[in-house]
């Protein structure tokens, strides 16, 4: 593998110490981050195969995405006016849709999904969704890292519940021999609305047994609870504590409807957290608010997620940074309770934390895995940097990533895909959305 | 003049059809434009001085950013954790080294400004503040187009007042002798805190005279209208109705706090208009959010702002446009209550209304002046398109606009500024910014 030699660059490390480096320098061996330091120490260039000058850019860990599905790019900018977040309005704009989805259009759409995340920063995804093989597959090619949740949809049919756990835990076994960036989870679609108790249960059990998380959505609105509430007089986290989620590593979507003993059930568990996205939220109309500053003083790790883009339509995590910070202001009615600092280490290590992966992404430190982006700062919004996490943050834009490494393996570079063509992706996803759209449309003709 | 013929793009005329015209061009000459149309009434390419091929780009008016302090930029990033929409937070951060600010200090920050606001897009801004003289020279070498209202302070001194007023009138006889790109108008800036009764019904009879606007904040929180109730029991809004600025033109930044009754004072008006500036109003964890789709309902022009870059911090329009968007929906509690489209609008053609502008710019006719942008749509936000008002706003960003034309000149082509030097503005911006917040840090060590 090639060993580069970053340097010149103001180094966000987002270590524990939040250090910000003037004029620093990080060494890449073996797909690997071997040093991290200041200019005073840089190791000698002739020791590596590649040098790259960084003066003018922010070096920084690659942006975590924590919730997303990513296939559902082929949904974007169909559902103006329609709330994602109530049933009827999934419905109408995403799953009747959705029944004429074939694996083929998968390929495509998640290509597509991954240029456009690592080209705006994002090197790691936490992703739910139906056709996990396709989205593994796809995922594989692009050389981004990605948690894929399989998603489990049972529909009251205990038989279709059963079997659907076994290819989970199928594609979980089989995604775990592959090359480390793609970890295999589990995704029970909806609790206790298309996944029965009994089912639930048996996820936890093989989850537990595989050692591998559970990601799903919760409390996206009042009705999330309803169906626990009349079923069981609990919350749908009370349930799901009850049916031993809590016991594993469990990561919740949206949560804008928490109660207090809720995020007493979140604070106790040893790997739980939730996934704040802040502009699906707000886009669904939905009264709630995720409450990122509540969950973060009872201790619950909150990652930020950009949700799928029928419902942001972005993938871009530095706009994401910005609207969770303004929406969390508004949240709590004071300026900034969530500090640009915070949410830069929502972006990068508390996201890997989610996802259970802090011990090698999230930050730059020796030792961990080189996903590292490099932002150009000589736009005009970068001009004065009294706190480079602020600048960042509410001036900044995914748009200005430079250069992208994923494990030690640059992906980008001059904001240009190096491992795949651009034109070629853009062109077989447009193919796959006109086909896909066709489809969509006679199927409305025969209803 | 140049003679150009704009062609091969999407045009988003904004007229009053909301037409969008797939392969379509735009000829301008003079620095207007003399013509919109389909491939298929494409004029001859010989007769213009200039043919641009704008395949894969949209092509639609400059964007009007109807609120900022082009000046403020000397602020930004320095005020984490504080509202600057508080008397508190705005005067620990923003008035308190403003009393360091001198005049030289306002060239270079403004200049770094426009060249900001013009590469992402916005040809048109309105802007309040002291030093009014200083701000318009700027703006006049950048070429853009501005309303500059001058930013009138009595603080309690009649005398003061008579002598602000006098030269806030002169600027205005200066101005409108000029090139046409600037517009001056009068800026109150507090409004029965620092400008006096007294003073008010002065300014809005020379403004009447002049036949010139007044720019001013207004319910940015709920003691704005404190002093007015307990002094005449009226809503600022009110008082000021009662002291005859709703005779005249009258556009009012943020407005938060608004009652029904002062909608429909609004409303009523011949020609007062209102500034959502949804981000800083998010930012500064105040309760209230600009009720934008009420007052749009009433009648009244609603144009959007960036407000300055302390609070914001990014002229972005954009960006401004979705969390508007974003914004809307939540407070409205349904999705989108703004279309794409309307927020397009609001961010063109409104925003020239609220300005007195809208028979000059705001959309793309034969006959307005050729404030023209072209969005480069080649990235993997702009895929689908089944909507491109949505697309816009929803997966764009201002880091996409590729080309810039005011009254048919060009400002920006490739990204990079043509009639001023970047590096230069910013280095000058650079020490301009240093020595002052030198000089604020030395005036506290001597208080
Ligand atoms: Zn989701
Ligand atoms: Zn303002």
């Amino acid at each position: 593998m090639v060993s580069t030699l970053l340097h010149g660059a103001t180094l966000l490390t987002v270590d524990a110490e939040n250090r910000v480096i003037e004029d620093g320098w990080v060494a890449i061996r073996d797909g690997r981050i071997s040093g991290v330091g200041p200019k005073a120490a840089i190791p000698e260039a002739a020791l590596f195969d590649e040098v790259v000058d960084l003066a003018g850019h922010l070096v920084m860990p690659g942006l975590v995405n924590a919730h997303t599905h990513s296939a559902m790019v082929l949904f974007r900018g169909r559902s103006e006016g329609q709330s994602l977040l109530t049933m009827e309005g999934w419905y109408n704009s995403i799953r009747e849709p959705e029944l004429s989805l074939i694996a083929s259009d998968i390929g495509p759409a998640v290509k597509l999904s991954c240029a456009e995340m690592v080209l705006s920063g994002t090197t790691t995804f936490c992703d739910q969704y139906f056709f996990a093989e396709e989205i593994a597959e796809a995922v594989s090619q692009a050389g981004i890292r990605a948690v894929i949740a399989y998603g489990i949809v049972q529909l009251g049919d205990e038989e279709r519940g059963a079997e659907e756990l076994a290819k989970a835990s199928a594609f979980i076994e089989q995604q775990r021999s592959a090359d480390g960036r793609i970890v295999p989870w589990f995704g029970p679609h909806a609790p206790y609305v298309d996944n029965s108790e009994n089912l639930l249960r048996a996820e936890v059990a093989v989850a537990m047994k595989y050692g591998v998380g559970m990601h799903l959505h919760m409390a996206a609105g009042p009705e999330d609870n309803e169906e626990t509430l009349k079923r069981y007089g609990l919350t749908a986290t009370q349930a799901l504590d009850r049916d031993g989620f809590f016991n594993g590593r469990v990561h919740a979507a949206h949560c804008l409807d928490l109660s207090d003993e809720d995020i007493a059930i979140f604070a106790k568990s040893p790997a739980a957290s939730v996934a704040y996205c802040a502009t699906a939220g707000l886009r669904s109309g939905r009264e709630g608010i995720c409450p990122a500053v509540k969950l973060r003083e009872a201790g619950v790790v909150v990652g930020l997620g950009t949700d799928n883009v029928a419902a942001n339509n972005s993938y871009d995590m530095v706009a994401e940074m910005r609207v969770a910070g303004l929406v969390a202001s508004h949240r709590e009615g004071v300026a900034q309770p969530i500090s640009s600092r915070e949410l830069v280490r929502m972006a990068t290590i508390e996201g890997a934390r989610a996802l259970g992966l802090d011990h090698e992404i999230g930050s730059l430190e020796a030792g961990k895995a080189a996903d590292i982006i490099a932002i150009d700062l000589s736009g005009p919004g970068y001009s004065e940097t009294p706190d480079i996490e602020t600048v960042l943050v509410y001036s900044g834009s995914g748009r200005d990533v430079r250069h992208v490494w994923v494990s030690g393996e640059r992906l980008v570079a001059d904001r240009k895909l190096l491992r795949q063509d651009y034109a070629e992706i853009r062109a077989q996803y447009s193919s796959t959305y006109e086909a896909f759209w066709d489809r969509v449309a006679k199927a409305r003709k025969v209803a």
